[in-house]
């Protein structure tokens, strides 16, 4: 038997009581665990681990795990997600980066986009963003709930404490319902953003990603912060844990990702299917014949 | 300039004048192409270069590579899928299974569950089966066609010749505004299907894939290799040229298939995409008010 609902052990899971303080939670990796070749290698290890895992998954096919990416702009989503899955059998994984909502998407609920891109029993489901944009910049922005087409709402207050509890609901019923869900927060430091904002500047392979708004957006650094960490104390819950994993270093980063993923999958029970006896029966028969071809 | 389609010089392309014999196609490489080490090597290689012009189509994002995979069971569509594509990055690449339709799906015209799995500009789609099912497993049983809700037919062979149209007409469209289509027809022969057969009720961790009804299936060999003849040769064009593998030789045929791929990729004239000059005079000032901060 094991536990309804999984979290990890781990230095970065991000208390279920409320108490985790965005302000005093490292950036940087522990000091033992700054050794980049030691990271790469426990980085191969749990990808391999991971793709074994993978295709017992894929061959149960009643569970789905859930893997919800947010970040401050250059903390690492991209690079994380392609370093840690990219050894992943593509059959059984699939990314989803959310943008900015359309007009048919605005003409529904805040979940209704997600609700959409929730991967099928058997896989693994990325989300590059998520439906933490809808109380992280829009918290920010607030002037962006004027878009929204809402219907009156109440107090500003009360918006966020009300989208909380639809989000904690929304999650608890996809875990009861057969889809592990592990959050990860990309934490960088402000002045490594913007040591990585000039060095994609600096490379003409990368400078199509630069948008001047991800550079203004550093102004409201604080305020981001302060929304974090309403978000992650709200959020984080046993059937869907917020780990807050220190992304100064990249390759650290990468690491503490793919061991957090590779302990979830490995307390999910995944066993391959059994045949039912009927099926058991006619692949004796199937055999004789083949056989006798 | 490139050319408005891609096909690639390849023994395997099925010619686009009808002429593809099915009965006179190799199931086994040419015996220069039977070295495993060196096929493994080869593998290896496409999937590097792979990997390089896929981050071109993402950040491109103006094209989509769809590549659809069809063949008689057991001769590899699974295995050759996660081959190649583990490599690649998940960001950029789907893969569907096309099982029976729903009764959603049969709810409408046979391509509009086809279409809504196009891949977005920027990515890979992997098809595994597709809408030619509707011309092969279809053609094969054609009491499915009474269960399909569909309007008064013609006559039997006119269904056929409406579909083959139905899929020209579409795959060009999609063609025309920049999905490159590729299509991947396995090849094994009768008695490489009986051996793989018996490896998998032999293995304890593969039994579970068995269903007697593909072992029934193979009564029907001759028809199902008259209706890839026809279906081939009916859509083999050069905006969505098909390509038939032999497919006895697992290293081979994984080889071969990346081959076709990287090619295909390589043809596809992927540029990273520039900033618009607003954004680059942006740029410069972002950089300048950073180095400032």
């Amino acid at each position: 038997m094991s536990a309804r609902f999984v979290s990890v052990q781990s230095p970065f899971l991000v208390p279920f009581d409320g108490g985790f303080n965005i302000h005093k939670w490292d950036t940087s990796p522990p000091k033992k665990k700054r050794d980049d070749a030691a990271n790469e290698a426990a980085l191969d290890e749990a990808i391999a681990r991971m793709q074994k895992l993978q295709a017992r998954l894929l061959a149960n096919d009643r569970k789905a795990l859930l893997v919800v990416f947010q970040a401050m702009d250059a903390a690492g989503k991209d690079g994380t997600i392609k370093a840690v899955m990219t050894g992943i059998n593509p059959a059984g994984c699939e990314v989803y980066s959310f943008k900015k909502p359309s007009d048919l998407e605005l003409d529904h609920d805040f979940l209704w986009r997600i609700h959409h891109r929730i991967p099928e029993r058997g896989r693994i489901g990325i989300f590059n963003r998520s439906h933490y944009e809808e109380v992280i910049v829009v918290k920010v922005h607030p002037e962006i709930l004027g878009f929204q087409r809402l219907p009156e709402l109440p107090s500003q207050k009360k918006v966020w404490q009300e989208r909380y509890e639809s989000i904690r609901d929304f999650e608890r019923h996809l875990a009861r319902n057969g889809t592990t869900i592990v959050k990860i927060f990309l934490h960088v430091s402000k002045d490594e953003q913007k040591k990585r904002f000039l060095e994609r500047i600096a490379d003409p392979e990368a400078n199509w990603k630069f948008q001047s708004g991800d550079v203004r957006e550093r102004e409201h650094w604080d305020e981001y912060m302060d929304a974090y960490m309403d978000a992650l104390n709200e959020t984080s819950r046993p059937w869907a844990p917020w780990y807050a994993i220190p992304a100064d270093d990249k390759r650290f980063m990468r690491r503490a990702v793919a061991e957090i993923l590779v302990e979830t999958m490995a307390a999910m029970d995944l066993e391959y299917p059994k045949l039912p006896p009927t099926e058991r029966e006619a692949m004796v028969a199937a055999k004789a014949q083949l056989e006798k071809e």
